[in-house]
């Protein structure tokens, strides 16, 4: 398969249907659905919504019954991107090359955008949990999983360790506590979300599981290491603004060289979890392998 | 029956409730989670959770398969007033009486705990759903009014289209657009979800939505009422508040005299939707008619 062809057309597919399903439950004031669709609608490379359709896929299952999970994933993350850039977070005024949420909407709408996201993102779940042919139980089970994966003991969660953590020393259990809360939880909870709307039987679930958090991990272990060398073109951030605002990042905590190995060693593990799997789960194998391979390469 | 009684023991089962289900999907970082509780535990009234399950009673619902979704109501509305009192928002400095959640915990803290709380409901509504026993689609529909009544063409909505009205002329019109949304979908949104959890038969579901549009719209004119003619005792709140910042209120709209003369007519309306109910659409009568009578009494 082609890596870059399949994900241009998962984007295609999953932007499309964010389209269809924003607002479908009725109208927003104009002011607030301009916000929300200009956080949503930047450029994203919609990793989550991705990643959950190709853990449908590896197990069998279709497109459509996971989409609207796959989208409310997307709004999900999309909202935690404008609560991080918030000046009362990160106070961040670019992204993905562009202003931040607020600095173009005012605080005030920019934090009512944020949950808008996050609230229709539970109301597109409801919705697509209503499908005819939905087996409604694991439909639930995909809600509460990326509701707790998104939470206080989730992402939430991360957001304020990590808040509370800068300035302190960067020591490895610290980072890993804050990113597997902060990005991992909800990384994990797409795979997660994926395979039970997909169908998946126990023990592919605990193999798609084990692939989810070694991916999660890893996706925010690359992101540390572009975040240094990545440069602006590659991030859509300006470099070394992890290290300038003194967040804990992996490279801090054990140093540029082992964070690497750790990424590779991340990449071997979710490729590991797979191995029983057939081509149906390739997707999820080279998007595992492009997430690392974009950062440790010379 | 006696209503305080009734408002009491509701409350009491509620609050065990609330403590019950919140952080039982995974554990909190110290901090939030006790901003979290902070503002969900403050002496609320309660009204969300206690329509929910009064509706479902009043078509013979069992109230522990609702009660999730009341709590997961106050959840909600914990979190909407979190975010109103905000900097960005209201800035307000007192809530029932004590310092609101940022100005103990932080501002960025106090969006993260209000995030956690709305995040948490919809988990909770989920783990909810599942319960045995429960009917999923059904429980599906909930979450999905719930959502509704909660984002951004509801109460998020509602209070964008406030932020934006500030200093504008009060037209009903405008009030009503604002209400509506602000508070009333999400009260209808709990009388919809008990009626849907209960059982409710389509007859049975449209006199209750009939019902929860009336005492939705009455409990905002009641607390516009309140706000000028209350008093701090009554409210928690100060005197005279949203004429001090310019908000649209009922009154303003229409003169004191009409809005309370509006606000017994829709507790009239709520009474005629329940006509066909027995006794036990009670507590939703005695409930509509202690909304009114508290703000229109001389």
């Amino acid at each position: 398969m082609n890596l870059k062809k399949y994900l241009d057309e998962r984007r295609r597919l999953v932007d499309r249907s964010l389209k269809q399903m924003l607002g479908a439950g009725g109208s927003f004031p104009r002011t607030i659905d301009k916000a929300m669709r200009y956080s949503l609608f930047s450029g994203g490379k919609r990793i989550r919504p991705i990643l959950a359709l190709a853990s449908g896929e590896a197990v069998g299952g279709s497109l459509d019954r996971v989409m609207p999970f796959a989208c409310a994933l997307e709004m999900i993350h999309s909202y935690s991107l404008v609560l991080v850039d918030l000046p009362a977070m990160d106070d961040d005024d670019l992204r993905r090359g562009k202003p931040t949420n607020h600095v173009v909407f005012g605080e005030g709408m920019a934090i009512l955008a944020g949950d808008g996201l996050l609230t229709e993102a539970f109301r597109v779940m409801a919705e697509g949990a209503l499908h005819a042919g939905q087996d409604r139980s694991a439909a639930l089970r995909a809600i509460r999983e990326i509701a707790a994966g998104a939470g206080a003991a989730g992402m939430v969660g991360g957001q304020v360790a990590d808040l509370e953590s800068e300035k302190k020393k960067p020591t490895r259990l610290l980072v890993e506590y804050i990113h597997s809360r902060k990005t991992g939880a909800l990384l994990r909870a797409s795979v997660r979300a994926g395979a039970w709307v997909g169908g998946a039987k126990p023990g592919q679930f605990a193999r798609l599981d084990r692939y989810g958090v070694a991916v999660g991990f890893a996706f925010q272990v690359a992101d540390d290491i572009l975040d240094i060398e990545g440069g602006t073109e590659k991030t859509g951030k300006r470099e070394g603004r992890d290290a300038e605002r003194q967040k804990v990042t992996y490279p801090a905590a054990v140093g540029m060289d082992n964070a690497k190995k750790k990424a590779r060693e991340l990449l071997a593990e979710s490729l590991d979890a797979l191995s029983s799997f057939g081509p149906a789960a390739d997707p999820l194998r080279q998007i595992a392998t492009f997430i690392v391979e974009r950062a440790v390469q010379p």
